[in-house]
């Protein structure tokens, strides 16, 4: 079996070592790459095809794994060309997925969550094909979630509303704190309920939401445009709290 | 030294089976109490009183353990009459501590955290008196949070602001979850990060919001009330959650 590989960040050279088999061959092409990648590539040790159009054309499965804004253009130049399973890897909206899935017929919509060079990352699987990849749970916890297309990134979207609203309010409540002079007291209080790592992780979540917050501001309006015909009391609020 | 017990609930029971000294003598009275109560004191085995009055007068330390509606009431009541220190155990406001130190001279503002009959609860403690019952850390796990007299409230309120809000925002993103078909997986994802008993907590703390929504609204008006200077952006959505 051969897999191809469009994009050649962490998540491919992961895969690599991950998926360690006798029978399953890389290959990925130099075509118009940085010296840098290319030099990556070297590293990895695994053949190396002129084109991007033959690493279609010679995959079982097609790995697009560069970028959510090029994502579509991949799909359309190089997933309409496989004859192979084409799996997505970016982190995509569910909109370009439906786009996506009009250009490529065995389109996997699919998503490696938990840090993809951590002891257990998880990949979870959707599209009428994802069967197919299931095989892979051998070398990474593999999940289907179901045979729509869209269900990962949407899950990926309401896994992103949580923690994003969340961060707004842990910003509200420890700044509350801070002014009654009580924010290392409100940590300690709410880590007995909340488990050890409250603090920390809380503490970490505010700092990332503050140092990016006009990103996280527009992923909470991309969620709130996705989801409009629900309600969206919490996130909306939280969109507000991070713009003030 | 004497302790003298005002309300004999879990709390009562549960200090009498925690501060166990040949020092320490705990005292109550029947005066007024329920057959259910009266029971309940006799299995304790410690000294009974004629009256409340009787049991304030001879108590190094007097603790009211009741209800909050009748804290003001036992603080005029009996606080007044003690020269102990005055430590109120029941879960009332900050506006409720300042109305009890005009009464009392040697208030102590405290709260047991974590359930009192677990392995772990814990004293926390405010009020300049409040070194005086430093001593009790032999028996139960002792804080000082400042020599502010409503701090701990303060600390207590900080708390529920942040754990209903919390929950307002699990039941937005789990109803968005579910009308995606996706509620299993929404938990499961978030267990990765956020820990494996992510799940049955939040459940749980979203049957228990939804069962009583009409009072933690009544809590989350308090806490807008009280903190009414201050930003409440998310704890004012949180409210407009819950009624809807």
């Amino acid at each position: 079996m051969i897999i191809g590989l469009i994009g050649f960040g962490k998540v491919s050279k992961n895969l690599i070592n991950l998926i360690q088999s006798e029978d399953i061959a890389f290959i990925t092409s130099f075509e118009g790459r940085s010296q840098k990648t290319i030099d990556s590539i070297k590293d990895a040790d695994i053949q190396v095809l002129t084109t991007f159009e033959e690493v279609a054309l010679n995959s079982d499965i097609l790995i697009s794994a560069s970028s959510p804004k090029n994502a579509l253009k991949v799909a359309r130049d190089y997933g309409k060309l496989t004859k192979g399973i084409y799996l997505d890897l970016n982190n995509i909206s569910p909109k370009t997925t439906f786009e996506i899935s009009k250009h490529v017929e065995k389109f996997v919509d699919g998503a490696i969550i938990g840090k993809i060079d951590s002891t257990h990352p998880i990949l979870y699987v959707c599209g009428k094909y994802c069967d197919e990849l299931l095989f892979l749970d051998k070398y990474i916890d593999t999940r289907k979630i179901s045979d729509n297309i869209g269900d990962v990134a949407i899950l990926k979207l309401l896994r992103s509303t949580y923690t994003k609203t969340l961060s707004a309010l842990l910003i509200e409540a420890s700044e509350l704190a801070e002014d009654y002079d009580l924010k290392d007291e409100f940590f300690e209080i709410l880590s007995l309920t909340e488990g050890d790592e409250f603090k920390d992780k809380s503490l970490s979540r505010i700092n990332n939401t503050l140092n990016s917050s006009k990103r996280k501001s527009e992923e909470l309006e991309e969620i709130i445009d996705y989801f409009e015909n629900n309600d969206l009391t919490m996130v909306k609020a939280a969109l507000k709290k991070l713009n003030q």
